[in-house]
């Protein structure tokens, strides 16, 4: 098989699949076009956007469709379909978060702008990153079942381009979920690519 | 096992649970609660929203994921998984459009609510329902490697609604999303749960 997956040089929605590529030792093509490069690629991907994966010259796009696939492949998403019900859960709630996030980085009315952010920085971020902590708390340092599975990832794998969207970094002041960002950062194959791996600041 | 489902009285993020519990013939529980009564019920709920669903007691939320766990259960999520994986990324792709619709809903600005409505019929609209016409078109008269899955159950729960919101029926000038929604409605479990619900308007 062979793996080219096209995103922009930012972490953002692709670091999910940088993760478990590298998680799984397997080799991708991690190509990142320039901003400029986009109106004329637009056009040719499937819904418009990107992260794109191919696969064997078939292209897919919804990078968390793409993570859940991969995770199967490397063991991560649960040894059963009641594990994998948790573990989809999790991701998701984790997305709806980010989706919130992104959707304030990408408003272009600076009135709304400077309005969302605070409800995003007071209301937003507090109330799913405590309800995060206590299921960490609740999982034996995990989100799911007190193992390390494809939603531990996709939330470290996100805090960067939190923390640069925001100026919040969701970790602090919750020791599981510092606890829990040491322990995905320490897997050895995790923490090998991002040793090498190239490093937009989001 | 016991099922219950709690949401409003509308279709929306819910129908297509019900549709699936309905095409395993499952009994479930289908809560329908007022909106007075979302307040006092919020505040206990995972993540402060609906549908949730109870399964022996364990609360659940993101629709889904939920949906996910049941198609397994029913059949209609993929053979293996590679074509579990092109399902997902159907369900994320109407799921994409559907949101946008939602977020327009549930805007409360009527200056920028009566922008997003222009955008929504002009171009996501036919930018989605194109693409879904093409690839039905090209997967014999499915989302996926032409037999029912739960992304065709998924895009058919979801018509009324938006239908509702925008006044746009999606499948109008679209002969395959037009036999799509004919063949969904002609299966006799889901023929019979329409017969049989309440049916709001949306």
């Amino acid at each position: 098989m062979t793996y080219k997956l096209t995103y922009f040089d930012v972490k953002g929605r692709a670091e999910i699949i940088r993760f478990l590529f590298s998680y799984m030792n397997v080799d991708f093509e991690d190509r990142r076009i320039e901003r400029e490069q986009w109106p004329s690629i637009k056009p040719t991907t499937p819904f418009g956007q990107l992260p794109l994966l191919e696969i064997d010259g078939k292209e897919l796009n919804q990078s968390l469709s793409i993570s859940r696939y991969l995770a199967k492949k490397a063991g991560l998403a649960g040894k059963d379909e009641w594990e994998s019900l948790l573990i989809d859960i999790a991701v998701d709630n984790i997305n709806e978060m980010r989706q919130v996030i992104i959707n304030y980085f990408h408003e272009k009315n600076e009135d709304i702008k400077s309005k969302q952010i605070i409800t995003i920085v007071n209301e937003t971020i507090p109330f799913y990153v405590e309800r995060f902590e206590k299921i960490i708390s609740e999982n034996d340092g995990y989100f799911v079942n007190g193992k390390l599975s494809w939603s531990d990832l996709y939330f470290v794998s996100i805090l960067d381009t939190i923390q640069h969207v925001t100026k919040v970094d969701l970790i602090e002041g919750h020791p599981h979920l510092t606890l829990l960002k040491q322990r995905v950062l320490a897997v050895p194959q995790i923490k090998s690519w991002i040793a090498k791996r190239p490093n937009p600041v989001y």
